[in-house]
């Protein structure tokens, strides 16, 4: 099962969550609005509306309601991702050229800030004092997140903790959020909202340990840029983090990629098969699998709509997508 | 009158302002670590806390109190500095380099990033949820405020109403804020605290409008860069604006430049030479009066403090600075 068949009913509402992406993303600035552009075309699987729209099924779904949440919250996603290309100095993502590739880093600085502005002016024109408030307290810790990647890039010395915590913040507390937010905008009942919340941030966590999996095992045509990238960009994760705990030998290849060694593909691809057979990914999967089941187990808790079933799918498709 | 006399009364509490931001700044990333030292140490007025804590002084003073408010305010301001520098290309500030100049534009952006963060983190931890909010709403306005200046930059063609509201959300709204938020935090009177904010509002607005005239008459020694910065990083400010109505030769010579011309030194001082004679200079001294007489008149509704008489000296400092 492909993702997009999951919510496949949903595609009209999507449709105009896009729509209005693009008019709230035009700029009259001739670089920003093409840089804007770009990376709206660059698509996503704009996963974080797609919580959005299924939260909303829980109380008076309204589009035009969700879609004031929905949209934000892309943005925010997308904002965090150009500066984040920056960080790691990437020049490829799902097989496009970032914009501080096809432009550079300046051009990506500004255009991540506008989109971000873009993302805080649309908010202040909520309603809901609350909405206000839970989308910036995401906006701080992303923000913090960001801080942290920066931090932690180029040092081997951390631990799953320092991990966990790193990754809460870059994915799971947005997933988190739009789960919520898409609840709350049509006044679903708070014990849904809170339930949704903890089902998201479970779901954002295996989310992206998984896609930290997929970096290392996934071909280079269905990641869109090489495997091994993150280590490569100096960023430490789970597979990685857990075999040098384990092998020796590795963790000094580790360590020295980590500290500026080009390794050649052929290198690499070794690196890669040590991780795996010193336990790195099957960890990973497991660690993984834990945030799933109580992603499941939040689900329990919600009354019985069809919009639960999607969430099911989606947490079951994270547990077993291949990119 | 050297502005520092103004508030010599206050140095301890300055030093202890510049030592907390000394520490909230501190990082462990080594790039990070030395932009950031690098940044606090290329000083600057440090105009934002002086505010904050002369507001203090109509309220219950308590340094501990202003402290929290003062270092996220000066914070947010550095932090727009060092991206408004990557936007505007620009090689030096207050004579030293700038991040993006000793470094390049992606620290520039991180560590831009990373104080942004750090003061909001330092935000989250205020107890009035009132402070955190006005706050934000300041960051919005000036994130807002980023993107009109890469919005309106190398674009000749503006009002005095798109420049006043740029400089709004560029300079006076956290000046403003700064004064409200220095007398919310001792918990002084609301009417005193929406007094201070039209204050500082107004000096915001003069003290702008004065930079943007400096830029054009002050010595290269005195702003640390070349005269005619502005104009050559395509910045249309208030003298250019208001001559290019007068003057159709000096028009085409201001658009040339927008557009990219790059005018010898001596080109640059018949440029400047025939703002003056068209009045933008003399223009936008009124303007900056009739902004600095608001802020004294705002100043009769607050109670006899000392602090009254300081606030006074700025606003008139301000009116007659050199650089």
């Amino acid at each position: 099962m492909k993702l997009t068949d999951i919510y496949w009913h949903l595609r009209s509402d999507i449709a105009k969550i896009e729509k209005e992406l693009e008019s709230t993303i035009d700029a009259n600035h001739p670089v920003l609005k093409k840089a804007s552009i770009h990376l709206l075309k660059a698509g996503g699987k704009r996963i974080r509306p797609v919580f959005v729209l299924l939260a909303g099924k829980f109380g008076n779904y309204d589009i035009e309601k969700i879609k004031q949440v929905a949209v934000p919250l892309e943005l925010i996603h997308m904002a965090s991702l150009v500066h984040d290309d920056v960080i790691d100095d990437a020049e490829l993502r799902r097989g496009k050229k970032t914009i501080m590739s096809k432009w550079d880093n300046r051009v990506a600085m500004y255009t991540g800030d506008y989109i971000f502005a873009r993302a805080i002016e649309m908010t202040t024109n909520c309603e809901k004092p609350e909405v206000h408030q839970i989308l910036s307290d995401a906006m701080v810790e992303m923000c913090i997140g960001e801080v942290e990647q920066i931090r932690d890039q180029y040092n081997w010395n951390q631990n799953l903790k320092i991990y966990l915590r790193r990754i809460k913040r870059k994915t799971a507390i947005l997933i988190a959020v739009s789960c919520r937010l898409g609840a709350l905008a049509v006044d679903a009942p708070r014990e849904v909202q809170l339930s949704l919340y903890r089902y998201g941030y479970n779901v954002g966590m295996a989310f992206q340990i998984t896609d930290d999996i997929l970096d290392f095992i996934a071909t280079e045509k269905e990641l869109g840029k090489p495997a091994g990238s993150d280590l490569q960009h100096g960023n430490v994760t789970l597979p990685a983090l857990f075999s040098m705990k384990n092998d020796e030998v590795l963790r000094s290849y580790i360590i020295n990629i980590i500290n500026g060694d080009k390794p050649e593909k052929k290198e690499m691809e070794e690196i890669i098969s040590s991780i795996k057979q010193a336990g790195g990914v099957d960890y990973s999967f497991e660690m993984s699998d834990r945030y799933l089941n109580k992603a499941y187990k939040e689900l329990e808790n919600l009354p019985d709509f069809p919009a639960k079933e999607s969430f099911y799918q989606i947490a079951k498709y994270i547990g077993t997508r291949k990119y």
